[in-house]
């Protein structure tokens, strides 16, 4: 069955708002062996948001919609539904009850504007949403499955994990998609693909693709068939080879991120982390926190921001800053040890470079980056020359430095 | 002039890859007076390829690709671009000079896979790439505008920024619009909207859209016409009127982000600050220095994950903790006057919560969070109950401490 994905919002077509909902539905609709074919996006405008569905009705079987389902004047979709489909808004007042329940349970008077909530498109299905005020609504007639659901990212995620999905998966016809994603980091796309390229011909059905970004590069195998067995083993002899060509750059295989697979080291080993930051000011903690549970190993860290901060709460000896700068593998290590010591965790991690996009010298260009790993064996640092782009180096300074503590774990150089 | 953006790729169909260039992009162009009118994707498939530009060729002027430009076999963009326009590739040797020279700035051989990115569409021009080896492609005849762009959107940025806006700004016929944007927080968006429904009509050609997110509403007022006076008149009309009546939730009228407005803020009073976080794990520190310059009054702080950091690195009483829980207003004020004091600045703020999606009590469900803030007047705290996702929550408890600063330091209750 083939898939489009339809996001509705002049935010969208202006660039105010990125649009985080497509990739979420559509991953989505990809696990469930949907053929996500075609994405796009129509502002809030009659015209053009009927153009788009009508369109979309020519060319796919299923059409997710997001957004224009809220309370203002400019959520037009239910209109558009209403012509494209040729129904009328009925009032629900069930659904008023249920809305006017939600404001009051977290005390707040519910504005009139939301009544226009409870009017929902006649004879289509509608979709729970547990979180917010907008329900979903389906038109499933003539082959073609119609779904709109809102905007709201966090309405969307579990509205389609708990609504959407079940429905969809219980549609036959659904093709075989079988894909297996090997993480990468530490090595940039060309260089992986040139180890790659020599290796025995990828089985037909399997594509890859090579998805780069500032925490690495993902492979990503896709295998389409109609006998799962046979995909499963096409998929299985890719991976296979790929593992054997870049194991030492994989860090998972699963569908998780390097700080999960860290902290599960973490645990099995147990062991505990601290994190002394400073151009990344908080955001190798923020990372690492991201995994619920993260507790476990992580017990906190300082953000030693100011030079300042790096002495009286760190340790770092003001000798060693005056002599090699805020920015050197010596503050690195010292930051490293004096957090581990400070926080009182086995490994002590930290984190000092020039972000940018200003306060480079020759010698210390934009992007000169050091980072350094206490443990009880001893001390550790690396120097990087990353980018120019401030959040760029940010967020590659944090995944070197997770990737640097998986390293030691694993007790890989 | 009507643009549309598309981006290219599986893993933006897949949604493996969020697509922030679309975004990028499409702010830019708007700037520029042009109207975004369509934003597609297309996958890694020459026919459906080749059937997007095609689509677009028809109903638009100016076209925008992104990705598929890399040297792997993935890539496919200038293949169907050479079957569209009919063209052949063409070898370049300066260009692979020019690449190669970059690599070895890098002290990288240059692997031998990147020699594909010097075959280009004969007679197209090309935009330079500074930081990449892909260079932008750009077809302008009969009316039509098409360029191609890389997709790393490091690249697309700068590229966007210094080739191709430059570009398109010296193109005849874009219409003029004028944007403004009222960011407001601590307001959901129907208790905005019912302020604002009763305020006078918004003139003629402005629309006003809601943005919400987790960040607080925006309010964007876009002014459509053919005379600049005149649409700037009606724009700043309508933003008076929304001033007038919202002004106390309104952190900025200019494209800024809050972090940025509590820094002018502490920078114009002289000001320094700390921040502890527990269950925000330092995402508060990250978000204040994201901003080049944030040194000059963010010091630094502590994230105090594990219970023993708040008492041994903040000073929280053991019995504050024990009688009250981790999760408490008085555990929050004693973080920020302790972190106020460890790390020496003018205001400390503090954050600890019950992120979730587990943990929670009927006492403090899931989503309860305390938010302190210590200054030399004294100490305050809120209490919120957030929602059940984690990193909505821990988006949003780092926005409402932002701004209980913003409202401290401008005498706001």
């Amino acid at each position: 069955m083939i898939a489009e994905i339809l996001t509705i919002g002049d935010e969208l077509l202006c660039g105010s708002r990125i649009d985080t909902n497509a990739a979420y539905i559509a991953r989505r609709l990809d696990l469930l062996g949907l053929d996500v074919r075609y994405k796009s996006t129509a502002g809030d405008n009659l015209d053009l948001l009927e153009e788009a569905i009508n369109l979309a009705l020519r060319r796919v079987d299923i059409i997710i919609a997001t957004g224009g389902l809220g309370p203002t004047d400019d959520d037009i979709t239910k209109k558009v539904i209403c012509k494209v489909f040729k129904r009328n808004l009925i009032f629900h007042e069930d659904v008023l009850a249920e809305i006017e329940k939600r404001f009051a349970a977290r005390g707040v008077k519910m504005p009139s504007i939301n009544q226009n909530q409870a009017l929902l498109p006649q004879g289509a299905g509608f979709l729970p949403n547990r979180i917010g005020s907008a329900l979903g609504i389906v038109i499933d007639e003539q082959g073609k499955f119609f779904c709109a659901l809102p905007g709201v990212p966090n309405e969307v995620e579990i509205m389609v994990d708990e609504e959407l999905a079940p429905l969809l998966a219980q549609r036959p016809g659904n093709r075989v998609i079988i894909r297996r994603v090997l993480r990468t980091t530490g090595i940039i796309e060309s260089a992986l693909a040139e180890i790659i390229r020599i290796l025995p011909k990828i089985p037909d059905g399997v594509s890859l693709a090579y998805l780069p970004s500032y925490r690495g590069v993902d492979l990503a195998l896709k295998g389409t068939g109609t006998v799962a067995k046979e995909v499963q083993a096409a998929v299985d002899t890719a991976a296979g080879n790929l593992r054997q060509a870049v194991a030492k750059y994989i860090y998972t295989e699963d569908d998780r991120e390097l700080e999960e697979i860290v902290g599960e080291l973490l645990v099995q080993q147990g062991k505990t982390l601290a994190t002394a930051e400073s151009c990344t000011g908080g955001l190798l903690g923020g990372r690492l926190t991201r995994t619920s549970g993260s507790s476990r190993y992580y017990r906190g860290g300082v953000v030693a921001y100011a030079d300042e901060v790096k002495r009286e709460r760190l340790g770092v000896p003001e000798t060693i800053i005056a002599q090699n700068g805020a920015v050197s593998a010596e503050t690195a290590e010292a930051m490293a040890s004096g957090v581990r010591e400070a926080i009182g965790a086995d490994l002590g991690v930290a984190i000092t470079g020039l972000a940018g996009p200003t306060g480079g010298t020759d010698d210390k260009p934009v992007g000169t980056t050091f980072i350094a790993l206490a443990t009880p064996a001893g001390l550790t640092s690396e120097k990087y020359i990353l980018g120019r782009h401030r959040e760029a180096n940010r967020e590659r300074a944090v995944t070197i430095a997770l990737d640097m503590v998986r390293k030691a774990l694993l007790g890989l150089s």
